[in-house]
């Protein structure tokens, strides 16, 4: 049994003890690492009689400590060097720091306090240690209500902070397993896709639009991931179909429909392969009833109306809607927004449900933005949002489709082949990072980033670039868009629209002036 | 804070706490469910004071209870009815059970004593209980050493069994998305082996070679599982090659080659866009560099010697073994385990590292042994062992190569389209049960069954029936295999070879003889 010193009473410790406990059951019920953090830190404060509490983990690929918080409904997330202040110094030696006046310390780092305009007085910081004996990060209690912290306080954050990082390591596995998972659909998905030209990037942008439909029609977190899963794999029974059906450009005969409509039956057989969780049940059904009608006369199942999953009443028409509105290739031309709807609208009833067509039109679920990010140094960070339809068309009306000029970027496409044989590609693997962009060149004149995103030449996208506390926003127009072999994302080509001469400056010379180090993605410079 | 009636001094109530703490701690770090029952069950022995404890979890799709534990270095699973004796009453009832002596309820089953010659006395039986109020097992403490189960262990074991049920909700958790991303990436590879008739089943025997020369080059449990992931995905990289070139059966132009052997190029930049885990980081390099040679001359990395990983050099030799020995089509003949061997050896220090190719010879890794099992009731199992090459070589020579008679299972590919259309593949989601075979049809002559794994026509397989407590194990000869379309499974019909008159008696009376409740697969009798 462990000994107290300076212990409170005993019937004081065992209700100490029952409090953790309770808040142990409910950290392990966390799957969600933000929600978790805010339960270990609210349960710390609690149990030790303190003002505040911090949870930082060390991510060792950026030097970094990072935390993750709810704000204003959204997830934000904090970093700072990891030698930085009394955590700095936890994280470092694994040592526990029970300081009663902070400013008494060298260690401490009142920058914080400096922002915030928070006072800290007594701190009690401890490491958190995984079963492995790693350490993952620190937990920090701030302002003991009364007095300082003591001796019994850094026995029970003790007990408190080993079950803590446990937990925190079983979350951050079940992010990777999420992240694994879906990483491999959306690959799978995107090379199949590739396979014909006209198909690049469908799936991916039928999970987008079927993500909004969804929501639009009100189904839950749940429902909604079940939804995306479909989507990401409606097609996947196209591996079944040759090439020579799959790529015919002309018209098909009648048996070769039929080998195309297959495809759906493929999906089911392949999908139902596959050992989905109990949230998952739904999905080789819902993907493989993407070409069914609401008046039963779909394939491969002929379900009416309500037999139907709202899911796959959802996937229905933003495959179609996908369909109508994509292009890739000179001879196939893309149908405009009006023009698709239209087509939606005269199906409403018979072959898709019209109240959701209908919801589909009145929410512009058919507009989605997407972003990815790229951080270039601790500074600096690139973000790409692909405008949403509305905005091409203001942007169209705007600034015209001039003639491309093919030299802006000319060395851009040289080095394709180097790419891939040097098997450069970025590292999607890094922690804390979502997948973003890599930008490889940059010149006064626009910008060649790798993306996932297909997104066609003469479209617009917005850059964002954050330099420390200045946001610069730049329109972009795509100029060149080429595929990587194996079709597993895209090389993409933008030239500035709106950039002022300044803020080029502005943007060239910071960049200029990074050390190889500070640099963490080498670019180049035309 | 929880009062305690008959408590223990309070000084032991803390250290109770203390002791239930650390043991949670231990709990949630177990990822296998093994593992974390034994965890569980001796934590709970060990701080009631009792004799033994045991888990039992729901099988609510089966009617059962089942827990899991190791015996004799294997992981083995017991079941019975979910309604059975004190564990059944408080699984349904959600209520805790406290009795001193078993023999005076009428609820106690006595009859696991009986068969093991224990003797119950005191119980303590407590529901297993989420935080989303879900009973999905019960923990039950049998004789407390001293008197018999009080109040305060009720409360104490309360505790203990909330954390319990949170452990082990995530360890099943943990394990179902372990099986789906296994599930995800095999059903893909083999999709992708059958669009090529000659590389059918090809990445899953790689994988069970590579298992076994691993295993037999000391590689550990994680890095086995990193070879295992890469072997079935290091011809992810062929869905970018187009048909004409991967189906062509003649000699292949030199450009044609080349675009052949970019899939190691296109294995790579697939998989780097996957996001694997720390544990699989290798992945992407070990799959994409099967084609390398330890002399350098190997393609796409042209690296030497130790520079390939181990995973890597391994993967070399059991993917160049399987092209030689495997065969699907009248117009590639097999090459014999021995040529193959030879040519394997050849290679020795040029193509192959030398001490694995010799490992791969005297551990005859070559040898696999594939299993699959179904039940047909709560009393009968099918179990199929694929034999090994060695077995398969005295099978020949004992009861020869005879003529397949197509009669005997005429009407098993009469109903394969019937099969696909109607949707009725086998639950492969079923919890507590492999993937496995699905028995379809049975004859006094053979068995015709659905199976993931392909085997060539004569080969014989071993099927092991267990009728209660008989066990039956009848050679049988493949006759008859059937790709399913989209090349998700495989049709396959066998015939009896040594089935004695009797013991087919036995076997046909026996299913006849079940009612529709009984089967929990529906089997037709030809």
């Amino acid at each position: 049994m462990t000994e107290f010193s300076e212990a409170p009473d005993i019937e004081k410790q065992v209700s100490d003890l029952h409090e953790i406990l309770e808040i142990t059951q409910a950290m392990a019920g966390e799957k969600r690492l933000d929600r978790l953090l805010k339960v270990i830190m609210e349960g710390a404060t609690r149990v030790l009689g303190a003002d505040v509490s911090s949870i930082f983990l060390c991510d060792h690929d950026t030097g970094e400590f990072y935390s993750r918080f709810i704000q204003q409904a959204v997830v934000s997330e904090i970093r700072f060097p990891l030698d930085k202040g009394i955590a700095g110094y936890v994280a470092k030696t694994g040592e526990t720091v029970n300081i009663e006046d902070a400013y008494k310390d060298d260690r401490f780092n009142p920058d914080i306090d400096k922002n915030t305009g928070y006072r800290t007085r007594s701190i009690l910081c401890m490491p958190l240690v995984t079963l492995d004996k790693e350490i993952i990060g620190v937990t920090q209690v701030l302002n003991k209500k009364q007095g300082w912290f003591t001796a019994y306080d850094e026995k029970l954050l003790g007990v408190f902070s080993n079950n803590a990082a446990v937990s925190i390591d079983n979350t951050l596995l079940h992010e990777e397993n999420i992240r694994l998972f879906k990483s491999l659909i959306s690959t799978s998905s995107k090379t199949i896709d590739a396979r014909d030209p006209v198909t690049a990037g469908h799936s991916q942008r039928v999970a987008l639009y079927a993500e909004q439909l969804g929501r639009a029609a009100g189904l839950d977190s749940l429902a909604l991931n079940e939804l995306e899963v479909a989507s990401w794999l409606h097609d996947i029974g196209k591996i079944g179909v040759r090439d020579d059906v799959l790529l015919k450009t002309g018209r098909l005969t009648d048996q070769e429909y039929k080998k195309i409509q297959e495809h759906a039956t493929y999906t089911s057989e392949i999908l139902e392969q596959i050992h989905f969780s109990r949230e998952l049940k739904a999905v080789p059904f819902i993907a493989s009833a993407h070409h069914e009608r609401i008046d039963g006369k779909g394939y491969p199942y002929g379900l009416v109306g309500e037999k139907l999953p709202l899911a796959a009443r959802i996937l229905a028409i933003v495959d179609v809607y996908d369909a109508l509105t994509a292009y890739d290739r000179p001879y196939k031309k893309a149908m405009s927004v009006e023009k698709a709807l239209s087509i939606l609208e005269e199906g409403r009833g018979t072959q898709f449900d019209a109240a959701l067509v209908d919801l589909f039109i009145s929410r512009r679920c058919f507009n989605i933005e997407r972003r990815q990010y790229q951080r270039i140094s601790v500074d600096l960070t690139f973000e790409i949002v692909f405008l949403s339809n509305d905005d091409q068309i203001k942007c169209v009306e705007k600034y015209g489709f001039p003639k491309v000029d093919d030299d802006v970027l000319e060395s851009a496409d040289a080095n394709v082949e180097e790419d891939v044989d040097g098997g450069t590609a970025w590292d999607v693997n890094a922690p804390g990072k979502a997948k973003g962009i890599r930008v490889r060149d940059i010149s006064a004149s626009g910008l060649k980033f790798e993306t996932g995103y297909y997104f066609p030449i003469n479209n617009f996208v917005s850059l964002k670039v954050v330099i420390k506390s200045i946001d610069l926003t730049v329109l972009c127009r795509v100029i060149r868009i080429r595929r990587r072999p194996a079709g597993t994302g895209y090389i993409m080509g933008v030239e500035f629209v709106n950039m002022k001469i300044d803020e080029r400056e502005k943007l060239l010379n910071y960049i200029k002036s990074l050390s190889a180090e500070e640099l963490q993605t080498p670019i180049r410079f035309l």
